[in-house]
């Protein structure tokens, strides 16, 4: 009976851990379409991800109350809970990661509705997007495999891109000083590529609490110096 | 022998509640010194919020730890545990309040520590903060009463932040149009509004988890009307 029941509950993590993989999957395709339909200019592509976002929200709100049931019939042991832990924070994050997703769509339609004087341009902003997709699948990756040696390098990612957002933004102000009426224009290009940002934090995040699933330790607010000894220790 | 183990549970869940009104009180004053610093050009002031950033963040990480540390020992169910999942949500809302707060200061520094050719303005700045750290307080009273109803009135305020938000928007890029040599300038006091408006967005999440702790019902994600709806009932 009790091993009976040790399978079900495995069983029913493994489904919530699935699902959090899907959840990530529809995320990465928000934050591709997203950026394609800013960079080409493609409203009905900017729209479907506006309207896609309530999936995302749908996946936050039906993974918590799962693991809430989960949490109260099974009565986790420490492994088990700290697992549990892992994937309520994952979620957010994810879900946050789509909200960004869709404020990039947002800026989309602004850029490309209103009377444009000047052609978009978008410097560092594939670019970047890369990088943050990358960190994204190396995180659900690190999540799947409960693998904690994926955070370090995922963290120097992040400071890359945090380096190409300040380029960008080198860049946007001195398209906005050659001719300042196209400065509302690449203010909101300047907030999509901050959303940008924002999704490779999100990402960081997300590793870190694998680090904590499988280490014990919290590496939040810890240098990547502090978190390569952690995680090789 | 249970009533004894209850009582203690009791004090636990009350410790950490309480521990979480400490954080909130805390994560407060750095919004109002982040505010006055950039306000004032307190240069000084906008240091001691960067500094006391991490006390924040200790806070976040210990009181995940005591939350995980209870849920495994005492094995709530499903009242006690709705309550827990509801403190390591906010928790994490509190903790990314600081980081804005920071955010803040470190734009302060670049406002006032650049060569500067033009004054800095903050026409809407200081409403919307009154207006946020408002809402972070009735969000930390509902949290502390368990009162769903103040998540309408936040979800108000809420928009009303946003609207203010878009106001500053709308003055800084004429302040940039006028001067183009303050882009620069403007874009960082820009970034502060910006993380104002989002301290905004997580004190309503604050007051959406006691809605769900309370009716049991997730209001994330839904509109102020269903929301009103959902809590009145």
């Amino acid at each position: 009976m009790a091993e009976h029941t040790s399978k079900q509950f495995d069983a029913e993590l493994e489904s919530v851990r699935s699902r959090v993989l899907q959840m990530g999957g529809l995320v990465e395709e928000q934050i591709i379409h997203a950026v394609d339909g800013l960079i080409n200019g493609d409203l009905e592509l900017a729209q479907a991800v506006i309207q896609n976002d309530h999936r995302v929200n749908a996946m936050e709100v039906s993974l918590d109350e799962d693991v809430s049931h989960i949490i109260a019939r099974r009565q986790p042991t420490a492994g088990d809970l700290r697992m549990l832990m892992m994937i309520i924070k994952t979620i957010t994050d994810l879900e946050r990661i789509g909200d960004e997703a869709a404020k990039i769509a947002r800026m989309t339609k602004l850029v490309y509705e209103s009377d444009r004087i000047a052609q978009p341009r978008f410097s560092q902003i594939k670019f970047m997007s890369e990088l943050v997709v990358d960190m994204l699948r190396r995180a659900l990756d690190a999540f799947a495999r409960l693998d904690p040696t994926a955070a370090t390098q995922i963290a120097r990612q992040d400071m890359q891109v945090d380096e190409q957002f300040r380029s960008e933004l080198r860049h946007l102000i001195t398209y906005m000083m050659e001719d300042p009426r196209t400065i509302s224009m690449f203010i909101d290009i300047l907030f999509a590529a901050k959303a940008i940002e924002r999704i490779g934090d999100h990402a960081k995040n997300m590793s870190e609490y694998v680090v904590y699933m499988v280490k014990g330790k919290d590496v939040r607010h810890t240098s990547v110096e502090e978190m390569e000894r952690e995680v090789l220790e």
